[in-house]
């Protein structure tokens, strides 16, 4: 019998509504030690906590994060607010000795980031980040693969995130689900929100960024801010490209927008190495292309992996070969392996030390695009 | 806030858990009168059936289907058990004067599922039967779209469900997971377990096949049923094939198998109107192929839709534009929609009704194949 | 230095330019000890076949084929003209002793085809009629790879050919170009045009269809005819859809229309192996997909071959790894093997007799779909 | 009748073959007032340009340049030879009065390319370059649906040009077949190689690059030289990655290798507009990827059209909807369009001004590579 490990939750968007489910869904899937039970949830709006509360099954609502940290009966805080307030959550519930599950971005700059780690570290709670792209079975194979040494050397290293949605100049930024379009709030752009998973999934897979030199643009310039009511300045990058070297020689070429008309959510990454290539794409998530060059030459050609089976990674958890599982599962097996981690007291990654170093390319990111300049990564 | 409706599952299957899934998170993501309560599993093996009602939070277990039909807090019955046992269970379910929710095929012949439909409509009680591919939201796109008549007129209507998980000889037949291939349990092989699919959604796509003629082949002759330990004759289909029209007087043309190599679960079809077609793709389920002849013809060409949206069938009860849901997600939408018929009095479909023609179909095939002539459906 | 071989061409529609372009360019990409010299043009009506010859540099022209046979400086006849034509020219040209490439189908019916055989047996000529899809190089690498065995036991075999150039009733029958949807000059409809090019590669790839049963379809009833302008019923088959056996044991299920809106020329076929499978397509006609049960299973998938590398038929003689060739150089390759036939004294395929045997699956066709039963294949 | 206008072809390599063919065909397919006519062939080996000559059917031979520039009889000169040769004949040619058409790139550098630009507009000869990319049919489709302005202002603009040919360390440098690994020969690796081919498509579609930030690579950093027997530090670079800014404010990411495991020939591009997005593929070239997004929302996606109809850029002159052309086509319509442009005195493009733009981008990615630095591209 599994035992109770109480969750709070912070913040009821649209990433309390994802982990919510994971919560929900993991143990009638996966069999852990603990099952997680909805405790509390948080959030300023009362009424909407609320009504969150119930299409969720949580047991208890409360407006002030602070008193979340101070009851008995939370065993976790997972926070789900804009990311200029991870770093008081996250160090604040540290030291009330609470695990910690954080949204990406980690934090608005790795110096915050920075502080966010020790603290966890010297709480000594289990902590972890929620880049859970890396928990999408295709994602989880092709990091199978690397690991199995199938590439051979790496050569290269492409990655793209592209989005549509903030083309039009009607767009308000800031407030109530906006608050992505406010550098106040988000920290940046498109580096912070989509670049980051691009750049967790591939130190994951690739190892550490040496070097970078990057380019950001805003392509409008002015927006009404939807609390203010008045048009403002756009703080953020609405695209950021980037070219370097990974430690291991290989090159890197990265891009994400919101202005590229026809994608939705397309995150796709491709890793060249002597041997074999990997492809992927999130609008196809349950798929890996994967060509190997020793194959026979007359039959070679890239291969449509469907990843559905029982003996891909988190899959025999599931249906039957051929049926696809969505976009959700990814938090689902996240859950599962942080689980399993307490149980065994092994950290899942991405900890927030991880974390920290995707941070510090985007700040390496964000500086070169400054500057003009080649920059080196911190920590690299 | 919702009112409970007590589930009894009768059987513990694959479809035990689909359906299981399906009723604990119906309410997370849509706004119902009411909210299933998974009161009772129940199962021959009453070991099993504790582990079960363990996983998914099942209140009680029992052994018996009978007792469970006489119980007073059971509102709803499932029936996921192997198909020779849906009649019975069926029939005396109504006669308890239970909502029935029956897994398909409906029955093991026309001349069965008559008997279910004329009980479960004897009784007035709500009935459903679970096929379901037409809550997949591209396949619900692809009803709107031609019952808003941008189609136009239909000459072809393609269908085929391919599978490649028996070609081994070494598999047996019968016995625990594999009543599939056992004649007395399953009634038919991919007539009834695929085919059927592809015919539920022919029908409620395109209307009533009139005739049609059908060939069959058991590629095994002779397995060992896992039971007994004997070599036994097969007396399953192991592939089914047929042609006919429908009464809108397109052509058919569809196709079943468990020999086809490569395809784990393909089920396609394919709709040829005068003005536009359609495409789908059972291990591209979130993607709906759509060509539409009034484009102008430099920029003419299959258009391939990541039915993702907001205003995609269901999508908007899920997450966000882009990111995906899979094979589970059809069935709380079978669910939800079958709740909001109960709140409003309006049947959910398919009903029993509505399967039985399926069953007519299905048996019209069987019949062809085994007399090698055209055959008339009955009822169309 | 090659030997001239002198070339009439009788017809100067469609397929008389895709001949004569692979006349011209053979000798530039194959090594031969023949090159094919453009002697004489012949059409009936006189401007257009000086025309045709000056574009194509024909040396000469004649609008009475009977004067071509008759001319000694001609040693092969190209036979381009409408199907109702074939037999009278060829058998004549047989009698003159002339090499014949004819176009397909063959003949109007098995009948007529077999008198063709008997007269080309009869006078010794070297014969063959342009199937030219087998040899595109992904059809004939697919041909290599049943030949080596990869696919072990054939379970199934698929095709189709979809079009939708005469969807629109205004649409003419008859006459200039449109030739192919009057009956009397075609003898049927898209089952000799469409079908045969799909039988034809089926008998090749996987031996003779036993038995059949098939189905015709005419849209539009009455079409204007393009010469008489009168309405007149069509004599067509719109579409035909056929399923059967092969010798092999393999199931066969083919479709062929001209009413599928969205394809073009979309002729495909996929067939199931027991150990891999195969499919092609005309409009992607470069590329391969493959897939192989033996590849192990975390990385097992369809592989997309891109049929472009030295190594694969035909392909050593064009360009580089990776650029495509397309539709015209099947003819060009037809050509440099009928050629290195007449070389080595062994003719290449399919010769009449090879073309026989899909004229006799033809006949099969109409008359199966005329009785609405079940029929042998003649010869098989 | 059309007038001869005489070829003489310097150099008998991969170049030479493809404008050979182009010349041969072209007659055949387009309606034109000038008819090529294969004069006089050109290499230092006399033997293998005598079976060059032969093949192709050219009239005559020559070992020395200079001769057939002196030949009254040479009305055009086609420059096939390594790239540090293309300015001196090229410069001799406009001299002697000669229509030049040159290999891409251009020059060695855009200082030679200047000078090569002086020369032909002084002597006013027809100049062209062959980047023939330009007239692949989906691509022209591509300029034509921009031209219209259906994109709107352009964000994007991504290329890609990926090899693997070169991965292994035992292949030579230099020599026979292999000078475009020897940078005294090429100047450069894939900067002049493939992204020169990405450049010239980008400038054509989109405009001129105004600044950018580059990187190169050279994986393996020596090899033997296939002359020489020695090994030798490796010149060129292996890889090059920039990223910049076109002048209409489109943010420009191009990358090239020839270490990128599973692609043989992949020129991709992709730019994304206000209003519709496009994307092509060299691998499947005869396909243009449209997305619009004034489409309606719930069938809105990426059409996959199929460049094969009549009404298509150059598609009338070929086959029948659905069968595709190939890669040797693009020279065909390039001298097609030469040919027209000479008969009314309206150069096709690009000419040698236009291809100096693409070799002064080409000097920059150089240049930045280098210095680790943004420059701003001359002429721009």
């Amino acid at each position: 019998m599994s035992k109770p490990l109480n969750v709070a939750m912070i913040g009821y968007g649209f990433m309390g509504r994802a982990h919510s489910n994971a919560y929900h869904k993991v143990n009638n899937f996966f069999e852990l030690g603990h099952r997680p039970v909805l405790k509390v949830a948080c959030g300023r709006n009362l009424d909407k906590t609320k009504a969150f509360a119930e299409q969720w099954g949580y047991e208890s609502v409360e407006s002030d994060w602070q008193k979340v940290l101070a009851r008995k009966d939370v065993d976790l805080v997972d926070i789900c607010t804009p990311n200029n307030t991870h770093a008081e959550i996250a160090t604040a519930a540290a030291k009330a000795g609470k695990m910690i599950l954080c949204e990406k971005p980690l934090a608005m700059n790795a110096e915050e980031g920075q502080r966010m780690v020790e603290a966890v570290e010297k709480a000594g709670v289990p902590n972890m980040v929620w880049y859970n792209y890396r928990r999408i079975p295709a994602v989880t194979l092709a990091k199978q693969l690397i690991d199995e040494g199938r590439l051979g050397k790496i050569f290269h290293y492409r990655a793209k995130f592209l989005q549509d949605w903030t083309i039009s100049p009607e767009l308000p930024q800031g407030g109530q689900g906006l608050w992505r379009l406010d550098v106040a709030a988000a920290g940046s752009g498109v580096t912070g929100d989509l670049l980051a998973h691009c750049i967790d999934t591939a130190l994951w897979l690739n190892g550490d960024l040496a070097t970078l030199t990057a380019m950001t643009e805003t392509f409008i310039k002015e927006r009404k801010h939807n609390l203010t009511g008045k048009v403002e300045k756009v703080g953020i990058d609405d695209a950021a490209i980037f070219m370097g070297r990974f430690r291991n020689g290989s090159l890197a070429n990265f891009e994400s927008t919101r202005y590229a008309r026809g994608h939705k959510a397309l995150y796709t990454f491709e890793i060249n190495g002597e041997h074999a290539s990997i492809f992927w794409d999130l609008h196809d998530l349950h798929r890996l292309q994967y060509f190997d060059h020793r194959d026979q030459g007359i039959v070679r050609g890239w291969r449509s992996v469907h990843v559905t089976d029982g003996d891909h990674p988190y899959m025999g958890h599931w249906w039957v070969p051929g049926l696809q599982i969505g976009y959700e599962h990814s938090f689902v097996h996240q859950v599962a392996d942080f689980l399993e981690g307490v149980e065994k007291g092994k950290p899942a990654e991405p900890t927030f030390r991880d974390a920290l170093r995707t941070q510090m390319v985007c700040d390496a990111i964000l500086k070169s695009a400054q500057d003009g300049k080649w920059v080196k990564v911190a920590g690299a």
